[in-house]
């Protein structure tokens, strides 16, 4: 790779992109990119939320994916994390491995990743860049004062479940993409390579939801996630799972019914409320004008159980698996 | 990958090794590895010193580089820019991209990985597992009292320049390990593929090295980055650069003199002292049984020198490269 870690991240995300980041927040970085590590100071008392992910070419994403896209959903799915724990985002550090200094695709890229950035005013603080096979990893960092974090493990039995947007939509837009279903969404594609962050969802769940995920793996997955970490159980009612027109038309086309609760990187946010504080997220909704569907019960005994409007059991997922899976 | 993320992280990272890490600093981690974020709390009115490095097979180390010594190295490579920082280590986020779910692979590499943690106190609170071309990514943190972060910025005129340890050792172990040179150093390949975190001696070098570096690109390269952010020059007496036996006989037998100024992965500490404080380093050199070199001395005038004992320019650097080098 001809120019050097330290110029590139320079050119591309260092400056003006980064520097330029107004802070509507206490600035916490003391030293940004180009010594051996950053230096920031959190603000006193708050707890730091902290995830990394790491997006391969060919695994995560298609081969000449858009590097726009790309630089947006390598962020997206960090800052998705912080928004399942109710974090406020605050920094991220991005190492970049890259078959070559191609500087077209780099400037795609810093300009998805930092317009990203900028929108929810995440400074980028530090970084590494290294020739390889491309891959992106982002280790992102937000802050939540101590108590309020959300927490996989705080799903009570008799919780009512929510998941925000619909769900399924990067599932389709990912058979779109790889041409496996031939009517085109580009509603689904959008969802599948710039996802949103719930990052204001996550934010106003604090105090307020008993446990969240952001849906990455499959809706089912993550909700067996919350279920495993509380010791609890779901039983969700498959018609309530929202679902747009396009993966209607796909479920009615194919009789695919699983595909919407089983494909992931959605990144909608799964939560448990108690069902007393139902009214909190009607008004949640109408306030961040985003939909919030109710679409089952924790249950004390454990494993997923999905219902049909009969409330006849059409799935049951234990650890091993779906048992089985007729029509919805 | 038949394994899940989250079992191969408990499997091997998080019971026992990780969880067990007895610590002798407050406990800072309220959640560690199997939520959306890990969540600490770092102490009250510490700055916080972050960095991130992927190291890539291949790359930064050779197709079937011993897992145990490859966990060493890669949380290793993050100490020791924490070291140059002179910041306290705490806790790490480890992302791992593997080909396969090779549990005998995974359970040297987190053997490694966790000795070299458990030495230092360092805490695994997150991760990712993914699979794709081998490359492992850490994310590290450490504390620093504010202000005392030592940075590549503060080398002044006058200053002197110091090195830890030998240099050169791991560049010539890398000769020996691609089949590069013939002699067979045991100590060399040591030095490649279990560097030591210069950890103690960063913290001591607080309120006394006016910059610091840790040398993973080459002496003549760290240094350079020192004097750019510090805008100063540097001029190095070929003959104080410490070198082991090993380097020493490899340069007689090739006449590869730049070798041990040029090769990185030495993982020792370049720092920039005022010349009145010479007998702190002394003293500082006894106390922690290190053998510290000074090995120059920080100009006004920009860009390195390279002279011998008589004080013969051999070798000018400027940004452009190495304008000329005879002998030593």
């Amino acid at each position: 790779m001809p120019a050097t870690e330290f110029e590139l991240i320079n050119k591309f995300f260092a400056l003006p992109g980064a520097s330029e980041l107004a802070s509507n927040k206490a600035d916490t970085t003391i030293l940004g990119i180009g010594d051996d590590c950053a230096l920031t100071l959190p603000p006193t008392g708050m707890q730091i939320a902290q995830t990394i992910d790491t997006l391969v070419e060919g695994r995560h994403f298609l081969p000449n994916a858009d590097p726009y896209m790309l630089g947006h959903k390598a962020l997206a799915v960090n800052l998705s994390d912080l928004a399942a724990m109710g974090a406020q985002p605050a920094s991220v550090l991005l190492s970049l491995t890259l078959p070559e200094a191609d500087e077209s695709w780099l400037s795609a890229f810093s300009s998805g990743f930092l317009s990203l950035a900028r929108t929810y005013d995440v400074k980028l603080i530090g970084g590494d860049t290294t020739s390889g096979p491309l891959s992106i990893t982002i280790q992102a960092q937000g802050f939540v004062p101590p108590g309020t974090a959300i927490q996989r493990a705080g799903a009570q039995p008799g919780d009512l479940i929510y998941v925000s947007g619909d769900i399924g939509d990067a599932g389709l837009g990912l058979m779109v993409a790889m041409g496996e279903y031939s009517e085109i969404s580009d509603v689904c594609l959008e969802r599948l390579n710039a996802p949103e962050p719930r990052v204001a969802l996550g934010y106003a769940l604090r105090g307020l939801a008993t446990s969240a995920i952001d849906i990455s793996d499959g809706l089912l997955a993550d909700l067996d996630h919350i279920c495993a970490a509380s010791n609890v159980g779901a039983s969700i009612t498959y018609d309530d799972v929202p679902v747009s027109s396009a993966v209607k038309q796909y479920r009615e086309s194919t009789g695919d019914n699983l595909m919407p609760v089983t494909a992931g990187d959605d990144y909608e946010l799964c939560f448990t409320v108690p069902a007393k504080r139902m009214r909190e997220i009607e008004v949640l909704s109408e306030a961040q004008a985003i939909q919030l569907s109710c679409i089952g019960q924790i249950t004390a005994e454990t494993g997923l159980q999905l219902l049909d409007t009969n409330e006849q059991v059409i799935c049951v997922e234990g650890r091993s698996g779906y048992d089985h899976f007729s029509t919805s």
